[in-house]
């Protein structure tokens, strides 16, 4: 492509709205634009490495045995309310209407629309297993999207569906795609790292999160030389501990006026902040529960929800925490609570003489003592693990890394089959809801985790696997007739040869057009001027490493071909 | 593709709900399913062909010259509001709200997004024209979805737009993508013809559609052997004449109780149908106009608004109606209409003695004279032009033909880039607007046009270049080792030499699966039996003609690679 042809608007400066590396350079590079809060225009070269991606992914899936298919954008709110997840998936999920006033949802994901298709089709357990998937752009109506793509409210994802009598047969098709995964991501040259992962809104029992490490990336994930890995979402682990073993002392009312935060009343109370033992109220299905944690730690609350068995875990509203607690928000404690349960963080319960919310407008309780002053329902292990915490595997002090999720894999089990009635003959002629898996890859996020992890202060360095262009020609000076000439024939002979080549052409400083291709970043810069040219030569440079070399102009594209095959 | 591993579901039965060939085999083939009213699940066979039209059109598109872009398909109100699409096109535009009550457009089209980028990326002469181009799932909420994925909701285009500095760039870049629209559609193995087409809610001067010949389509196209060819909402031409000499005479009032039909009027006063001439009263950019047309023709409305120079045309409500006839709706004439102008049909000029509304309940006027009883405010060609009218480039008596609208080319003109103040540095230094063009094409549109054209009554006859695979490979009896074993052989060497193959190992009867071979239609049928394998042979089978051919089994591959060669 010549650039002179080319829609490749690159920005000297940085974007001052972007947060991370890869969002800064896929504006400066030309790849995207905004349209509106996480949406996006894919431009030439931003599109070309989507489609570079699609294509490996597609490669992988075809190989593992899955088959392509697509699914409607908009899937009627029907298929949704039969699951339930109409309800329950909350605002993310982007809803519609039509002319007629009929609702429907923009996909996040498909679970619902694909066990319609194979319920209405498949009968027998001979025609199992299988898997379908499709690339599409989805929707999440994020409240706070971020990051450019990472986090976009219109994105380009893979989502697979496998079907199986069984557990075992899932097992085996979930290793099968977690395989493939495992190529895509190599294939994309990333470094990453599969760990456990919390379920959230697409539910099941197992679920994996390919991680790709960056120190920009959303996630958390808790790690242990044992090889324990998971995300902080799903972690568990033993909270370390704090020197709690005085006797117990009488409880006291203490009047803390107009103090809100742990600090302030621990400041006051001149106690360190995890003995302010602090109590929230959820609503679990509907049920007020109190969760009860260590002051210096946060609740888990997909653990909380596991824990409690609930399918929908929200912070309880205000009247609710007023009826529970007989007073105002904020001054929740677990002394005289009325009607819920009280789930207890394991991190609390070896502590004595804590310090506790008074359930009274400005009052806390000090020397308050589980079992003596208040009752745990349960003992769980309810705590956002973090680093320093210990391995529940191993029991050996936990790291943590920062990492951006590329794919999730998740094992369904019986989940949609069973609340749509999605059923198959069996052997002995019985029904049975299909066994599921389901696994998410993010397309559009993989670009911006490639470009987080090949990248200098000049710009992006792309994997050649994923390259918009596998050579970028560049002409010095464009009114050197014998330059122009060569750079000519070299870009239409590397075209000839199969090669996707970006020619700067353009009648542009020689430092605007270096200083661009160092940005945008095509592994194989070919550079034609003058001076080479009165040697005899080309010059070439690799953008990941620097190196650079002289071609004999005579043996160009030969010359090029050769340092092509050397690249990753 | 093994067939047991794979979801095609077939049926032996037509669809009740399906009105054409291709709307019918589509389902019966297992390539789709709907999902509710205008949107389709596109199943493993139905994707694969899809898939091919769309390799096609971006090959053709990319040697154009066309850059690829993926734009998005929510985009904001915002945007449409600048040209004032928002408000004029209407209901099919999909409009929705997101998390905080902000409006979206799911895009029909992309004219606005496309110009928005423009306007802010490009500045100078120097970097036109060129044309961006994407392939995407585009929504338009039809009243009457139909035909399958010919009339749907959710279906896949190609939207491609080019930026000039002025109009000869544009004629010059509009023939090269008519060109490219040829290779496709031939490559497409399609019989088409490009026409005249009017320009409806995207605009501009000059438009042509691809029309593919179908009984089943659409679409009506008015031909010419002068070589005149416009579909039926754009032709001109001169409409038949009627036998109205007769010396006028006066007028006269008649009552025509409870007669609301042209018949029951003209038969009631004894008069022919093309006497009772019609008066249409509508808005044209708020102000009311009336129309007046022979009885026996059809208002024209696009070729009304232009006449007009209106923007928006719509049927006037009924108290415009009223306030201009005095009269309830369903007596309008053109005799003492109230503040409006009257646009009189061509056809409608040589008439005498005319019957019309009475502008009155339950009346109507005969002996009705144009300059005496009423006056024209222009004559102007507004009819919808017929088979059996006259050419308006030569005279000659019009023909007619259906067909699918596959594609649109549109010569905007400034329209956007002027409401949406997109300009460029001319090389005097003055900011002009963008000249631009804009170029659809219906990607599933296209898939359902071929099976339109290459099927019989046993199914489809895929030509091979869009055929879902090539060659479907059959072995009649799965419980023959030897027959299993042999297509097993074949099925595996020609996937190892690239060839697309469908491998029906099912345990079937031979009957049922030869059905099925036929319906789904893959270009070469290889069929692997125990009788032929005793000869020493394997059978190939052309599915578009039916030839037949034997291939000695130990030359099973280089045998169906030559036959291969040979097809379409």
């Amino acid at each position: 492509m010549r650039w002179t042809h080319a829609l490749i608007p690159t920005h000297k400066e940085d974007p001052s709205d972007a947060e991370t590396t890869s969002h800064r350079l896929m504006l400066r590079s030309g790849m995207m634009r905004k349209v509106t809060s996480g949406i996006y225009n894919y431009l030439p070269l931003g599109w070309r490495a989507i489609r570079k991606v699609e294509e490996i992914v597609r490669e992988e899936m075809d190989r593992a045995g899955c088959q392509e298919i697509l699914m409607p954008i908009a899937s009627p709110a029907e298929l949704w309310k039969e699951t339930g997840r109409w309800g329950v998936y909350g605002k993310e999920l982007w809803r519609v209407r039509d002319r007629n006033d009929r609702e429907f949802v923009l996909g996040p994901t498909h679970e619902e629309v694909v066990t319609d298709i194979v319920r209405n089709e498949v009968r027998s357990y001979r025609e199992l297993p299988f898997t379908l998937y499709q690339i599409q752009t989805k929707f999440r109506d994020e409240l706070r999207p971020r990051f450019g793509v990472v986090r976009a409210r219109e994105f380009i994802m893979k989502d697979a569906y496998s079907f199986h009598r069984d557990e075992a047969s899932l097992d085996e098709t979930y290793r099968t795609i977690c395989a493939a995964y495992d190529r895509i991501f190599d294939r994309c040259a990333l470094t990453y790292r599969p760990v456990e992962a919390a379920t959230g809104a697409i539910g099941g029992s197992v679920s994996h999160e390919y991680m790709v490490l960056s120190d920009t990336g959303e996630s958390e994930v808790i790690v242990c030389d044992c090889g324990y890995a998971a995300t902080s979402e799903r972690a568990e682990g033993k909270v370390c501990g704090v020197p709690s073993d005085d006797a117990p002392r009488p409880m006291e009312r203490v009047d803390t006026p107009g103090m809100k935060t742990i600090e302030e009343v621990a400041g006051f109370l001149k106690v360190d902040p995890w003995r302010l033992v602090k109590t929230i109220i959820y609503e679990a299905d509907g049920r007020p529960v109190a969760a009860v944690i260590r002051g210096d730690r946060e609740i888990n609350e997909e653990k909380l929800a596991i824990a409690l068995g609930a399918d929908l875990l929200v912070p309880a509203e205000a009247a609710v925490i007023e009826r529970v607690t007989g007073a105002p928000v904020g001054f929740a404690g677990p002394v005289g609570l009325k009607g819920t349960e009280t789930m207890v963080d394991h991190s609390v319960e070896p502590l004595t003489n804590v310090v506790v919310g008074g359930n009274e407008a400005d009052v806390h309780v000090r020397n308050v003592n589980i079992g003596r002053d208040f009752e745990a329902t349960a003992f769980h292990d309810i705590a956002l693990i973090r680093k320093g915490d210990h391995c529940p595997r191993c029991g050996k002090t936990l790291d943590s890394f920062r990492g951006i999720e590329v794919s999730q894999a998740f094992k369904l089990g019986t989940k949609y089959s069973k609340s749509m009635r999605a059923t198959f003959l069996d052997e002995d002629g019985e029904a049975k809801p299909f066994v599921m898996g389901c696994y998410g890859l993010g397309v559009s996020r993989t670009v911006a985790a490639i470009i987080e992890q090949h990248n200098d202060d000049d710009g992006i360095a792309w994997p050649l696997s994923v390259a918009p262009f596998a050579v970028e020609v560049l002409v010095v000076n464009t009114k050197s007739e014998e330059a122009v000439a060569v750079a000519d024939e070299i870009y239409e002979g590397l075209i000839g040869n199969g090669v996707e080549v970006l020619y700067d052409d353009r009648n542009e400083s020689p430092g605007a057009k270096f200083k661009d291709a160092d940005l945008v970043g095509m592994p194989l810069r070919i550079t034609v001027g003058d001076r080479g040219l009165k040697k005899g030569i080309v010059e070439a440079r690799i953008r990941k490493s620097g190196e650079q070399s002289e071609i004999p102009r005579d043996q160009a594209i030969e010359g090029i071909l050769a340092i092509l095959e050397g690249l990753e």
